[in-house]
């Protein structure tokens, strides 16, 4: 029987296995980090509604430059970030992950290499490799905070072409001080110049503001945002940059044209028009998460600080151990590998009560 | 004003331009091979309803794997190809672009090359350069069909990682013999030996039957189709490719996870359903294809065989003018720098009429 193995693939992907959280049958799924509620029926209404128009035209191409959607979604980071963004500093693709991957496809590739501090969003990482990148995996604290002096010697000393900084941090949680970011940017310049990514997937959950700010005068900033967290919307693959308009025209060199279908662009379009309902459900969340991190301590539990809608808990002496004893109780969370530490999902108030039952349980047959 | 130039851009970069023919605003236009009929109202009512279905989970991750999709998709081959293909001989992503994008992730990229034979879909060797692949430019005869002997040579010389085939090509519209990919397949087996991709995009309106059959026993062939074309949803993105289990396993070592939208599934899942309507209009562009070839060669123009929704017309000694003198005339095809030639699009009966009363009208001109 052929196998992957008798393919000539890749000398790089042999003996590798797909990147994706194991999909389990559990009641309550705390582990990808996805928004817990539905959209609002109103909205999905408006979704079939403006799919239903799109749908009568699309025996043609989409807007190959989805100037619409674009245009709603600066208008969404001018009002929210308090920094003015217009349709030309702004790009979308299929998920964020596309969006980095058009990044990669554009600074990156053969040749050229990106750094992350790390632990951090394990897809950068992969899609450099996907994209012929290599690969630096930078220093980060005990605490998992950036270590400036560390950070800045390592970009010296690799000189990488893309740096990649996760704010809030994923699966960590914690976000990076503006004042951290913008000395990576210039430490980035002086070594090369490089390009920085600021990865803000799960900046709307954050205490905080969003960096889009820095975007003035630093032509070498990108800021990637998705609608699958605090939009609701991890179905519809709708990822974005901001950015100095040479950057979006640069990633449309490498772009696959029509990349985007009608029915996202006319999904994403509807999701927007209806911000305010879905931003009422971030404030939930955070007010969730904040009550995780304050129950997870209380129980006696390590928590790193959060900034995401999870949060980053242990520590324990073998995490895939403890994230079966969790399972176990019917709630799945995510071991990403972080030696010591699991990640919950804020979900709804009783999916976090029931997983709170679950940990507060474990500790109890531990200390019994 | 900082330009793309002023960025830390890859060198193959510098001065290229975005792929996409221009969207000009034209009464006819007959230009990017769509199909020219709108879906029928009731699919448009099914999208509606199952996209409205899918939004209702559009917080969670779409299904990573899409597996109803598939299976659909792998009984429309079956059932239309003569040949049977399980869920596990396919693979669906967004457009037929990104399975090629895959494929050349997967099989191709740093170090690697893969040879077409030009002119062909120009989409080929642009993803190559997007994946680091070496791209190298095979050998035509003047008829524009295949030179099995060169083909082999070419294959013997360069030893390519991957060769596609084009089979309706694009924007030849000919299409390529099952003897001669055959042929192809067996000298790329004995250089390498290769993976050979078989772009069926048009075969829908081809004249003979898909390569499918070909995928028995010959687990480096791959077959990558459309539902762009025949199934009217270019709007839609959604490509598929047909080949041995252990091609589905490898690419989703490369796939960006859950690359493949709810909404997109769900569209796509409505369209399989109207099949039958669908390939009604395939059968009427074919007709109009057939019309469009024995009127331009009445006419006076050389016309290349074809088995696509479209034709490709000359010899014209500049063709770009005489394909602004048709635009002149309220009708954009497409100059895809084939010197002396031209392609336009079947449309609709009236759509075609336009066309050929301005090409009628220039040669009248030229003659007067």
């Amino acid at each position: 029987m052929t196998g992957i193995d008798d393919l000539p693939v890749r000398d790089e992907l042999r003996g590798k296995s797909p990147y994706g959280a194991p999909q389990l049958d559990v009641p309550v799924r705390l582990n990808t980090n996805e928004n817990p509620y539905p959209l609002p029926e109103p909205l999905v209404e408006r979704i079939a509604e403006r799919v239903r128009e799109a749908a009568r035209h699309l025996n043609r191409y989409p807007d190959r430059d989805a100037v619409e959607l674009r245009t709603g979604l600066a208008a969404y980071l001018t009002r929210t970030a308090g920094h003015p963004v217009g349709v030309e500093n702004v790009w979308a693709a299929n998920g964020s992950n596309e969006v980095i991957q058009q990044l990669l496809q554009t600074f990156g590739g053969p040749g050229r290499t990106a750094l992350g501090f790390e632990p951090s969003y394990s897809m950068h990482g992969l899609i450099a490799r996907g994209t012929g990148t290599g690969w630096i995996s930078g220093p980060r604290n005990e605490d998992f905070t950036v270590d400036l002096a560390a950070a800045q010697q390592a970009i010296a000393e690799h000189r990488p072409d893309v740096v990649f900084v996760t704010t809030p941090n994923n699966p960590t949680g914690n976000a990076v001080p503006a004042s951290t970011v913008v000395a990576l940017y210039e430490a980035a310049q002086a070594a090369r110049p490089s390009m920085v990514v600021v990865d803000e997937a799960y900046i709307e959950f954050s205490h905080g503001g969003s960096l889009l700010p820095l975007l003035d005068g630093r032509p070498h900033l990108v800021v990637s945002r998705t609608m699958s967290k605090a939009f609701g919307a991890a179905g519809l693959r709708l990822g974005y940059l901001a950015a100095h308009p040479a950057v979006v025209d640069a990633v449309q060199l490498v772009r696959l044209p029509y990349h985007l279908s009608a029915v996202t662009q006319a999904t994403a379009l509807a999701a927007l028009e209806h911000t305010d309902t879905l931003l009422g459900y971030v404030e939930q969340l955070k007010a969730e998460r904040d009550r995780l991190v304050a129950e997870l301590r209380a129980i006696g539990y390590d928590v790193t600080e959060s900034d995401a809608n999870f949060v980053q808990f242990g520590r324990f002496e073998d995490s895939h151990a403890a994230w079966r004893e969790i399972l176990d109780r019917g709630v799945l969370v995510r071991d990403n590998g972080v030696p010591g530490w699991l990640r919950v999902t804020a979900g709804t108030p009783a999916e976090n009560d029931a997983f709170l039952d679950a940990v507060r349980d474990i500790k109890k047959e531990q200390s019994a």
